[in-house]
């Protein structure tokens, strides 16, 4: 891997452009963006997974390609196909991300140089990946990583994932840019299949403020070069849980960059009628900004996530709900419950993490969902971003 | 009508109890929230309407009586009670209206009190109808009043509707709290289907936060004092469009009073294949809060619209989607069209109203909505709102 910094960002010091590179051809597996005004990039990788023979990963921040038209298309593989060129494989075997401003076309002379100069600096070590997460960065204000080693019947694998997003952040069914890459040995059916359920349990359990994104990209890439054997079994299940982890990881620090964010806010919908109703419930508190604002001004409102909770898809029964705000019982079967206020409120005001639990009383199903609260400086850093 | 302070708002100046008395037992239909967390003045209300021999319609502000169980319904019927027992008509012709917190309990005594007052001091003039509409008021910062006069077969009538709200505004099928009422003759059921009508063009294209409240409830008075016929023919024509007028002005009303706002933003959504699918995409672009803070900043994002287009229910196809901001096109067929940046974004920040019109290309059904932008203003109020 390798990241460097090619000019599309202002900041030399920012790194812009990022490549990674496989041992052996790769099983890569690929989940995107459901918004029909999806970026070139995306349309170039969905074309091109799931496949087996990945090499080149090559991405850029500061410019997400995204409503450029068929000029847009013709820059995504020219991009790829400079990465391929330049680390000696085919152009269909390298995939292309991109992120930041929609609406511009790529500037390609610095892509290529940023290119050639990140084909120099490869390697394998905390600083390149470092660099490579880096490289994927846009209003983020810390890199977002996570990693498993994992002790299969075979021998040991690493799981290694990075991802960027702070803002843009509602996805339906993946988010933002994510790639995670093993060297265990997958099918390429398994790689898909997996990754679609992890997302399903991570990125696609997260809103910051609900604008799904043009460019969301998780990719998953398998080279096998730990050399074992193909894995099956209890192994299959330890990769497929740990890659859902990892994934977890991920969603959750970028719920916790959220532009202007003092709170990261887990809401847990239990005893739902399915898991899509309690999904439904749980974005929508998520993205109220009443619920938002309440949690940022430390408000133990519940009366906010309670009516949120009734204007849901699959909408709560009020007379079955019980809200829970960091332990305590906040409203339950229909009514108010007696609670010391400003007991919940410290709760939420000390800690940067607040808990809400909704049991709808309905089921079994449940969710886990991961949110911000809103604050001025998120309203300041997007009045104030021009285009 | 007459509006009083009762003392559930803390500053005396402002009234938070309002008493509208019809001449003659009128036709009452009513719209009501979708939220199943409704309050229990909607529970009354729905129950009691449609019908043709409301008289009194009482309202405070301050305490929304919502979530409050079976205490909360006990405490709306003790409040229409004693709004029927002070102006001499049956229990069951009076309906009710709250609005303010939600999960405390109506304080009965200080009603039952501004009841008196309130029909001690009714009048039919100017200072009585804005003391009325101000009784409804909770954070607005100005009252929202529209009237026509209409000159019908059978003589003049009056149309005059008063309506509240500046947060915790996304309707579904309704909105916040507004009342019509009229002197004119009607037929139960055509007040009924005409309010419906009227709500869907108005109220029901208007958000703020998205966040659909539980105590929406449009109410529609007609009472025949003045005299005519009962309405059909053209007449219902002129009736049914001016309440629709009338609906429209106060739904604007509410949009231009949101929370914090800067902007009054209408989106106008054209060539869609039903109006169901361009509600869907206006609502979409209206709720983002990546649209409301561009144009808080006065950046002509348009990405932002577009995209959030990209993501409606039935969303928006990107080679025919065109966009204007103020009359000008800044995309169009699925790339960015070439336009002035800074005269575009000087019409945003010279001019209160923002107008931004969408062409799906795909049919010929339109809708008409109305939003907020979004400022740390609407931050601060909500943050610091405090339970």
């Amino acid at each position: 891997m390798s990241g460097v910094h090619c000019g599309i960002k202002s900041d030399p010091a920012k790194e812009d452009l990022t490549l990674i590179v496989t041992d052996e051809p790769a099983v890569a597996a690929g989940v995107y963006t459901q918004n029909t005004m999806f970026a070139a990039p995306v349309a170039l990788d969905r074309e091109r997974t799931p496949n087996d023979r990945t090499r080149v990963v090559v991405a850029n921040s500061g410019n997400a390609n995204a409503c450029t038209g068929s000029r847009g298309l013709r820059d995504a593989g020219a991009m790829a196909q400079h990465a391929a060129r330049h680390c000696g494989v085919e152009p269909e075997q390298a995939l292309v991300l991109s992120t930041g401003v929609i609406g511009e076309f790529l500037p390609l002379d610095k892509i290529e140089a940023g290119i050639a100069d990140a084909a120099a600096s490869l390697g394998r070590d905390g600083q390149h990946l470092t660099s490579a997460a880096r490289g994927l960065m846009t209003t983020d204000t810390v890199k977002k990583l996570s990693a498993r080693t994992l002790q299969l019947t075979g021998g040991p694998v690493q799981l290694t994932g990075m991802a960027k997003g702070a803002a843009m952040i509602g996805p339906r069914m993946a988010t933002m840019l994510a790639v995670i890459f093993t060297d265990a040995r997958l099918a390429v059916e398994d790689a898909q299949a997996w990754l679609a359920r992890a997302v399903d349990e991570s990125f696609n359990c997260l809103s910051i403020d609900g604008h799904m994104s043009t460019n969301d990209t998780v990719l998953f890439l398998a080279s096998g070069s730990a050399g074992g054997p193909a894995v099956d079994g209890t192994d299959a299940e330890a990769v497929r849980a740990a890659l859902t982890e990892v994934c977890i990881d991920l969603a959750r620090a970028i719920a916790d960059d959220g532009e202007g964010a003092t709170h990261l806010i887990t809401i847990d919908v239990l005893d739902a009628a399915t898991r899509e109703a309690a999904h439904g419930v749980a974005k929508t508190v998520a993205e109220s900004p009443l619920v938002k604002t309440a949690i940022a001004g430390a408000d133990p409102n519940w009366g906010r996530i309670v009516s949120a909770a009734g204007y849901a898809p699959w909408p709560a029964s009020p007379e079955r709900v019980q809200l829970e705000v960091n332990g305590h019982v906040l409203y339950k079967n229909g009514s108010p419950a007696a609670f010391d206020a400003e007991a919940v409120s410290a709760s939420i005001r000390d800690h940067r993490e607040t808990s809400l639990v909704l049991r709808l009383g309905e089921g079994e199903a449940h969710v886990r969902f991961w949110t911000t609260d809103l604050t001025a400086e998120y309203v300041r850093l997007n009045a104030d971003y021009h285009t």
